[in-house]
Formats: C-alpha cells, sequence, structure tokens
C-alpha cells in the first residue's frame, strides 16, 4: 500500500515553488521553448547525468556546479538548440545564461542549473534567450507547473506530470516532477529531462543518495530505443519549506521520501517509455529469482530493449522464445531449467520448456492493453496524460530473491517511418 | 593486399571434404532441411557457440564433445525446428541423431557435430530425421556444399557461401565456409549458424585460437538487431589434407592461414548482416584512436546496433548526431573534442564539432549505395550472392592506434513488417 496520495500542480506542488514556461522563439515551430523552476529559498540539489562521452555544456555545467555547491535555487531549461557538440562556444553561452538569468533574480550564477534539448551540433539562438530570460522570471508563478512541462517538451505527444503528497511528523510533504521524453522526431533530437522539486527538509548527501537510487529504478530501467543522449539529466531541489523535520540520515522517515521521491520518478520514467516514438503500448517486464536487484533489472532491461520482443508485442504476438532468448542473453547466469514466463495472467514457460496456453486469449490480452492505451482527448493541446495500463512480462529465473523491473514501448511502423523519414 | 584468391566450392573447396543437402520433412515448406558435412578423415575441429544461458541442445552436445575431444569427422546440421527449450528430450533427441548417422558413416558418434535451427521450444521431427539421415549420407559429394548451404537456410533471402585458397610451402592450401543468418521471419526462429573447412595441418588448439579470435573480428562483430540466439554456432574443421607442413604455433604460415580464416569469417559474417530482415544495405562501421582493439569494436558494434542510426541509414539522412551520440554511449572513454566521423568520402564531424558539408551529396551517397546492393538475378532460387558493397561509417575518437570495425544494416519498415505480422 502506498503511502501517498495523488495531487495537482506538478513541480509546483510542493510549498516554496514557482515555475513558468513561456515562447522565447527558440524553436522554429513558435511552440513554448523555454521552462524556469524556481525556489524561493535556497533547496538542496541532487543530480544525474548522461554517461555519454559526448555530453552537452549544460551538463558539464550542472555537474561542476553540483560538486562545488549541492544547492541551488533555479532551474532554466531551453528547448530547440541541444548546446552538444558546440565547443567552447557551447560552454561560454552556458555560462552567459546563467549570468543573465541570475542578474534578473538577483541571485548569485552559482545557485543557477541549466538543461538544454534540441537539435545536436546547433548552439542556442542566445539573441531569443537573452529577450526570454527577463520574459520567463516575469511569469512565474505558483501555479506555473503546466507551463513549464509544455516548454521543455520537443516532439513529446503529451505532457509529463505528476506530484505527490504524504506526511512526515502528521506534516504533509510533497514531491512534484515534470519530466520530457526522448522523442527523436526530428533529427538529432534525443534527450531525457526530467525536474523534480520538494519540500522535505533533507540532507544534500541524503538527497543526492536518494535520487542516484530512484533513478536506478525509473530513468535507468526504461529503454525506447537503447539510444541515451547527449543531454539527459535528472535535477532535483529539495527546499525544506513544509517545515518538517529535517532528514539527515537513513530511517522510517527518510525511506518514506525516498519511496514517494521513486514513484514520482517512476510515473514520469513509465510516462516516457509509453510515449516513445510510434509506440501503441507501454510494456512492463518484471524480473524475480536472482541473487541481487541489479541483474533482476539487466535481464528486465534487455527484454524491454529487444527489438524482435518489441515487435511482437505490436504484432499482438505472445512469442516466449523471443522473451526468453533476450533473457538468456542479458549477461546474468541462470539454469534455464529453472526459467518460467508469463505475458498478463497466461504462463508460456515453465522449466524452461513451453507450456499449453490459449494463444488467442494470450493474444487478446496484447490487443485490449494497446486498445485500452490510446491518447485522451486534449492531446493536441498536449495537455492530456496518456493511460499507463502497461502489458506485463513476469519473468523468473531461479530461486533468488532479487527483484527488478523495466520499462519499454512496442517497436511499430511508425518508429521507423518518425525516424526515417525526416531527411535532412 | 590480400594473400589469397577466391574460389568456387564453398566448404567442398578444401580437399577431402565431402557435402550433401536434402529435404527430410523436418521443415513444413518442403524445402530443403537437412545437411551433412563429412571429411575423409578426422579433422581438428573448433567451435565458438552462442553465450546465452537460453541453449539448445545441440550447443551443449557439441561443448562436451568438443571439450572431451578436439577433432571430427562430420557436422550435422537440422533446419526447422531448434531444439531450444525442448528439456531433457532434446539432449535424447541430439544423442540419437548422433548415434543414428554414426552407424551410417560408420565411426564412432564422438566423431559428429550438430546443429540446429527452426523454433524454439519444438523437439526435432524425429520420425523424419531418422528417415533422412541415410538419404543425406547417400547424397554427400565433392560438389555438394551448395546443397547444404541451401538446407540450413530458414528465412535467409540467399545463401552464404565462400571458399578462398592461399599456398603455404608452395602447396595450395583452401580454406571454405557456409552459413546461414539471424532470419527471423517466423516467430521464435533465431539463428547464426557457420560451418568452415579447411585442408590445412593444424594443431587442435592453435586452430582453436585462430577461430576464436577470427570470430571476434566477424560474428561477434555483426549486429542485426542485437538478439543473440539460443543456437548460435560457429564450427570449424581442419583435416591436413592438402599435405602442407603442420603449423603447431604462431609464425608466418600461421598468420596467413589465421587471416584468411579471419577473411573467409567476415564475409559470411557480412552476408548475414546484408541479409538482415527488411535491410536495403550492409553498413560497415571503422574505428580507430582508441587504445585498444577491443574498445574500437565496442564502439564500432554501438553504432552498427544503434536503431537511430539504422533509421537514419535506411531514411538516407547524414545524420551524424546520432552517430556520434552512439559513439558517446559505448562505454569507451574519449575526449569529445577529438571525435571525427566521416561518412563514405563525407566528413562530418571533427574536433567534435559539426564541419560542413553537402548534405544532398552525402544523402545521394547513401541512396546509391542501397540502389547498387539489390539483389542479383537468382534471388528466387536463393542461388544469387548479395553485393556487399557497404555503406561506410568511420570514427575517430583520438590518438591511440586502436581499429575494430563492425557490420549491420539499415532499419527499415519491414523489419517491423516481418517481426510484428507474423503472429502465432
Amino acid at each position: 500500500m502506498a503511502h501517498w496520495q495523488e495531487i495537482s500542480g506538478g513541480v509546483t506542488a510542493p510549498r516554496g515553488y514557482q515555475a513558468a514556461g513561456i515562447t522565447a522563439g527558440l524553436k522554429p515551430s513558435g511552440l513554448p521553448d523555454l521552462a524556469l523552476i524556481w525556489s524561493n529559498v535556497e533547496a538542496m540539489a541532487a543530480g544525474v547525468f548522461t554517461t555519454s562521452q559526448v555530453k552537452a555544456a549544460c551538463v558539464d555545467y550542472c555537474r561542476q556546479r553540483l560538486q562545488a555547491k549541492h544547492s541551488a535555487r533555479a532551474i532554466l531549461c531551453n528547448a530547440g538548440q541541444a548546446n552538444a557538440s558546440t565547443g567552447r562556444q557551447g560552454v561560454l553561452d552556458a555560462q552567459e545564461s546563467a549570468e543573465i538569468l541570475a542578474g534578473e533574480l538577483k541571485i548569485a550564477p552559482e545557485s543557477i542549473l541549466l538543461a538544454s534539448t534540441g537539435v545536436i551540433g546547433q548552439r542556442i539562438r542566445m539573441d531569443a534567450l537573452r529577450g526570454g530570460i527577463p520574459k520567463v522570471v516575469a511569469a512565474l508563478s505558483e501555479t506555473g507547473s503546466d507551463a513549464a512541462a509544455e516548454a521543455i517538451i520537443t516532439t513529446d505527444l503529451v505532457k509529463k506530470s505528476i506530484a505527490l503528497e504524504t506526511t512526515i511528523g502528521d506534516r504533509p510533504v510533497r514531491i512534484g516532477g515534470i519530466a520530457k521524453g526522448s522523442g527523436m522526431i526530428h533529427p538529432n533530437m534525443a534527450t531525457m529531462l526530467a525536474f523534480v522539486t520538494c519540500d522535505a527538509a533533507v540532507s544534500s548527501h541524503l538527497w543526492q543518495q536518494m535520487l542516484t537510487r530512484a533513478a536506478d529504478q525509473s530513468f535507468n530501467a526504461i529503454t525506447v530505443d537503447g539510444d541515451t543522449s547527449t543531454n539527459d539529466s535528472l535535477i532535483a531541489l529539495a527546499n525544506g519549506q513544509s517545515r518538517t523535520p529535517a532528514i539527515t540520515e537513513m530511517g522510517a522517515e527518510a525511506e518514506k521520501l525516498e519511496a514517494m521521491l521513486t514513484a514520482v520518478c517512476q510515473h514520469l520514467a513509465k510516462a516516457i517509455a509509453r510515449d516513445g516514438e510510434g509506440a501503441t503500448c507501454l510494456i512492463e517486464v518484471q524480473v524475480t529469482g536472482t541473487y541481487d536487484q541489479v541483474s533482476a533489472r539487466q535481464i528486465a532491461k534487455t527484454i524491454a530493449g529487444s527489438s524482435l520482443v518489441k515487435s511482437a508485442i505490436f504484432g499482438r504476438d505472445p512469442n516466449w522464445g523471443r522473451i526468453a532468448a533476450a533473457a538468456g542473453r542479458a549477461g546474468v547466469n541462470f539454469e534455464q531449467d529453472d526459467l518460467q514466463i508469463k505475458l498478463g495472467d497466461f504462463l508460456l514457460l515453465e522449466n524452461g520448456q513451453p507450456v499449453p496456453f490459449d494463444r488467442a486469449a494470450a493474444s487478446a490480452y496484447l490487443k485490449q492493453i494497446a486498445d485500452n492505451s490510446s491518447l485522451p482527448p486534449g492531446l493536441g493541446e498536449r495537455t492530456g496524460q496518456r493511460v499507463d495500463n502497461p502489458v506485463i512480462i513476469a519473468v523468473n529465473v531461479g530461486p533468488g530473491h532479487g527483484f527488478g523491473q523495466a520499462w519499454g514501448c512496442d517497436l511499430s511502423y511508425d518508429y521507423v517511418k518518425i525516424n526515417a523519414e525526416y531527411t535532412t
């Protein structure tokens, strides 16, 4: 049973936060393209960034900032140009962005974190950004989360937002988050961004630990097409404005907070996976029976990322052979005679061997999930949230107590169409 | 300059080999489905097999055989049923196959190696196999390579065969090979098989070492969709019938033999990659500048396996951003300012930053490769060999002397169609 409830408000649901999203003229489309998240007080800041060797200037910038100082007050995010593979000029552009914003907000540049998404190899349109920064500051509002969520997306079909509330010491504590997915419709676009706000009082060291673990169980457990971006960033602030007792070490309250943080990250990660290009459904892979969690997650991710499994789900095909083959090549040792595979309620493989099952009914299960997973009204304005009911693939590989999950989406004609037909 | 020439004859080009391929009634299609390769004398035998945890009975069988005895006289391969995920009965079926064949050939069962390809979870149709074994033995011929090459394929569009000749001590030495690809049109089908024959005299230990290294630079350097099979097997025989001096340690002659073995394996591996489902062209990725070969190959394979890169090539899109992003996430450290990317003759990225290039001409280069890469006449009979002129992606990541290659194919609508629409 979850110890929290869903509330509205996204990143501005926790106390002491404002947000804004405006059109600064960065995107050629004229859609909103500049977002700002602002904490009324200095907040503990933690981050998890792309492990790619090819990194955007904002990623290097944030890493250096967070190494020097574990707190921040603002996150500025531009969409349109990724500011990756832009060399020394890209670094200067990032620094200038922070300085202009610091001047507007009347804070030190060291309290500003940056994120970018858009076309790799392109500098940020600095003229537009210089004009946009005062506007986005002026637009800050305690109900600005949706505007910010809209300004950070590029080719996503829907906005991604969540807020949860629990109690610590009888007082409400809230965590909110917004994200954009790895929608890569335009050539060279590929970024996953997520921004999380929290009003608990938590030490910076603990907050970073919690975020790292939460990322492993959420953003690091999804796969759309296996391509990690140059700009992937997850940034989380915790500003203490809930006025709850400070959490400085692990214990019941820390665990409660971390569980809610993980839930926020998992919601956003699943929304990203569901919004994979051309996808018709979300796939959740649950792996049990390993001797540790990492191995279970590794198997789950290999299955969720298999092009053959993804194609089979798109074809509504209960193809256990492809699931077994993906599990087998995940790099985790297990006895094949221990392998069990379930698809929804259908047992497909037991003791490493196929068992009779109703293929038509299993196929109908897959079809029904996809049919019920269509976009709700409001897609045109990108205001809708997708229905997240996933196809469940459950795999047991042995007697161990390890458990891991991963999420992905099916592979459709439209994926190829989207990624092949936007020729330069 | 290569020290060998291409000859005809496939696995029966080297002296002392016969082969056959017949229709035993294993495939529902009625196409040839049982192949035999036979050496007139006991041959040194080496093998490289799938690393999957879910392995076919024939893989376990061969591994055990080759651990006990490093020589063999025959390779029997059935197509139609993979004999994977078939438990104890599958093991018994494999043993019975070897015993029946041993009786027909009047040799010990220990001199027989086995391979299977087809539907995972299905036992071999033993009635058909029992009837087929005497027929395939009767059909053995010194010109039987093509028949064998045809009997091992499942959903491949073309047969895959090669033979090369060089001289050692002024006498001709030959290596031949046949292969089948990871054509996975039918649900649960997924196997890469390659059989190599050689008439050099070489010690079994050295032969295994050569084969392992050759596999790393060929079969382990291709990717169609990243899915490793339950049945993948590469088996190589060397029977000494060239009457050349025995090669028992590394040296000039061993290197010459290994280079030719590697060339045979690379030809077959590229033919498999080119024949990837729905592919319109072969992609060759060449990586330089690492500090070791393994790292270079790892980057090359990551690029060749990227769905985004593959989609871009299908879209004839010179999309360096996706190539850079794939290189960056390959798990190899490099300075992004050292990154250089070429597509054919077009320089796209230098010192980590984009350089101006003629996009239309680069796109035309991709289109021309695909147009010239169509199937030659004879496809209907699966007799043609594809033209293997690849799209070349050349990436340099630094000052090191490491070099590695990988091969793949583009990702087309037809891949999804083939893998999604064969619903069970």
